[in-house]
C-alpha cells in the first residue's frame, strides 16, 4: 500500500508500506476513506517539533473496517467508521467521566499513520464508531472532519462553556478555530467574535455563525472584545492556537468568573500566575476527548445540520500529499483533505 | 482610636489614628470587635511585597455598624456585620455572577484599615452582611474567619468543584487549607486528604474533616496522592499556598478531568503551557468573591453546624498585633485574632 512518511522537516513523501495487520485482539483495520493533514502535522513539519527518524503520518481518519481482532465488539467488517486520534478503552473510571484522551489505556489512534491507504487503529471499541450506514461521498469531509477538527473545537467550545446568552470570543481562524464558531453557534451562543484578518476565513467564520469578527490581535484585540462587551470582556473564549500571545490574548479577553476552552497545543508557553490569579477566568483544555462528542457530531453530520467538511480547501489524491503540506504550510490552504 | 500601621518589612506598630469618617453616601463606618492577620499580611511583613509607606494594616473584619451614609440600604446602625475584604456593589453584572472580588467597583473593603477601634467600609450594601442578631461572644471568632480565610477556603473548594462522592486533596496547611478542608467535608466529599507535616495542623485538619493525612511535598507527595486514588489522582484538589512549587503539586495531584482550585495568591508563579495542556484539568481560583458566599456562612455559623473559628490559635489585644504578625511568621500560630 501506499503511505506518507516525513523523513524531516519540509520532507514529506508517499511511499510503498507494508499494509498493518491485527496486533492485538482489540485492534481493528481499516481502509482509509479520507484522510488530511492536521495543523498540529506542520509542528514537525516547520523544525519546531522534532523528527525522529522517518515518521507514518496522519491522525484524523475515516474509513471501512477491513479487519477484526477477535475481541472486537462493537464495529464489524464493513462498518463505515469515524476514529479518534487517541485510542481510548472508553470503559476506565477517566474515560467514563469524559476524558478519553487521558484513558488509561491511552495510545494513538492511527498506529500506523492514517495518511495512508490502510490504517490499524487500536482499541477498536472504545475509539471509533461506526455511522448510520454507508455515507454518502459528500458527508465524507465532515465525517473526517469530526475526527479531530471539528471533535476539537467542539471541545473548545464546551471547556469554555459556552451556551445560550452567552459572547464568546475565538482565538485563532485555522480549522479548529472556525469549527469553534460552528461549535459555539450549535451550543446557543448569542454572540460570536472571530478573530481573523484574512479575508476567506472571516467568510467561512460567518458562514459558520460568527456575529462579529475582530481583526486587530494581542493587547488591541483585547481591547476591541472589551468594547463590543460593554467593557467586561467575553464570557467564553476558545482558544485554537496554541502560542503564549493567543493564550494571554484569550484569558485577557475573557471576564472574571468567565471561561478560557484552549485546544491550541500549547508551544513554549508559560502563564504568569499573578496575572492568572487576579483575572479570576476558569481554564481548561487540552487534548479534544473527540471520543465522547463523536456519537452526536455524526448524527449532526448525517442529519446535515452541520457542515464542517467546508474547512477542507483543497482535495488531493494521497500521492500528492507533499503538495497539502506545502500549502498549508503557506497559509495557501486552511485544510488539505487526502484521497487515497 | 488605636490601630496598626506597617512601616516597613517586620516593623509593625499600634498608633493612635483619626477616627474614620463616612466619606461617600454608599459608606458605612462599623466599630470593630474582632479582626486578624491575614497569611497574606505575612508577605510585606517579609519584604516579599513592597510597603509603600506606613500602612494601615488589615482586611479581615466583624464589628457594629456605626454610622452609615445616606444611600445604604440593608445594614443600619446598631447591625452586627461581617465584611468581605473586597467592597463591591453586588449589583453590576460581573457580581450578579457571583465575582464580587471582580465588581466593577471594586476597591478595599476595608478602606482605613481593619486591624483597629474603627473602619470605613465603602458600598456598604454590596459589601456587609448583617447576622440574625447580636452573636454570643463565642460565635465571634468563627463569623471573623467567614470574612476571609473561610470564605477563601469555601471558594477553593466551589472552584475545585468538590461534591458527593469525590476524592480532595488540600495542599497547604494553613488556615485557608485547613478551612478548605471544613468545605469540602460539608459540600459532601467522600474523602478529603489533606497535605501537612505539622502535627497540630494535622489534628485540626482531621477534626476539620479531614480523611487521610499525607506528610510528603513535591513529586512525593503527588506519588502518595495517586497510589491513594488508584493511581488517577484526586477529582478536586484545593491549592492554598501559591508558590510555584504548590501550583505545580496541584496541578500533579489531580486527575485529567478533575479540578483545581487555587486560592493561595500566586506569588512568582509561571505554568508550564505544555505540562497544563496535558493534564487536562480545570483550573480556576483568584480572590475569593466571599460575598458570594457570606449569608451561606453566616447562617452555618449562626446555627452551630460549623466552628471555623477554630483556626485562631491565638488571641491578643490590638496593643500587642506586632505580637501577632511575629507569632504567625514564626508559625508559633495558624492565624492570630485581634481584639481593640
Amino acid at each position: 500500500m501506499r503511505g506518507v512518511i516525513m523523513h524531516a522537516p519540509g520532507d514529506v513523501r508517499v511511499e510503498d508500506r507494508e499494509v498493518p495487520a491485527i496486533l492485538e485482539p482489540t485492534d481493528a483495520v481499516l481502509k482509509v476513506a479520507a484522510a488530511c493533514v492536521c495543523g498540529s502535522d506542520l509542528w514537525p513539519y516547520r523544525g519546531v517539533e522534532d523528527v525522529d527518524g522517518p515518521s507514518p503520518m496522519g491522525h484524523e481518519y475515516v474509513g471501512v473496517v477491513d479487519q477484526v481482532g477477535d475481541e472486537v465488539r462493537t464495529v464489524k467488517v464493513g462498518d463505515f467508521v469515524v476514529g479518534s486520534f487517541f485510542a481510548s478503552d472508553n470503559t476506565c473510571e477517566i474515560c467514563r467521566a469524559g476524558y478519553q484522551t487521558h484513558c488509561v489505556q491511552r495510545q494513538p489512534g492511527a498506529a500506523t499513520g492514517a495518511q495512508s491507504e490502510y490504517v490499524r487503529v487500536p482499541l477498536a471499541d472504545g475509539t471509533l464508531v461506526a455511522t448510520p450506514g454507508q455515507p454518502d461521498p459528500e458527508l465524507i469531509p465532515s465525517l473526517l472532519a469530526a475526527s479531530d477538527v471539528l471533535g476539537t473545537g467542539w471541545f473548545g467550545a464546551v471547556a469554555a462553556e459556552v451556551g445560550p446568552g452567552k459572547t464568546v470570543a475565538v482565538v485563532g481562524d485555522g480549522a479548529v478555530g472556525l469549527l469553534g464558531v460552528l461549535a459555539a453557534r450549535q451550543l446557543g451562543a448569542e454572540r460570536i467574535i472571530a478573530m481573523s484578518r484574512h479575508a476567506d476565513r472571516q467568510a467561512l467564520a460567518r458562514e459558520f455563525g460568527a456575529t462579529d469578527i475582530v481583526e486587530e490581535r494581542g493587547d488591541e484585540g483585547v481591547a476591541r472584545i472589551k468594547e463590543l462587551t460593554g467593557g467586561l470582556g467575553a464570557h467564553s473564549t476558545i482558544e485554537a492556537v496554541g502560542t503564549q500571545e493567543s493564550m494571554m490574548q484569550a484569558i485577557r479577553a475573557t471576564r472574571a468568573g468567565g471561561h478560557v476552552g484552549y485546544v491550541g497545543v500549547a508551544h513554549d508557553v508559560a502563564l504568569p500566575g499573578e496575572e492568572l490569579f487576579f483575572s479570576g477566568v476558569h481554564l481548561h483544555g487540552g487534548p479534544a476527548p473527540v471520543r465522547r462528542f463523536l456519537p452526536e457530531l455524526i448524527q449532526l453530520i448525517w442529519d446535515r445540520h452541520i457542515d464542517p467538511g467546508k474547512v477542507f480547501d483543497l482535495t488531493l489524491p494521497l500521492e500528492q500529499a507533499a503538495e497539502g503540506y506545502r500549502a498549508m504550510d503557506e497559509r495557501r490552504a486552511v485544510k488539505a483533505l487526502l484521497t487515497p
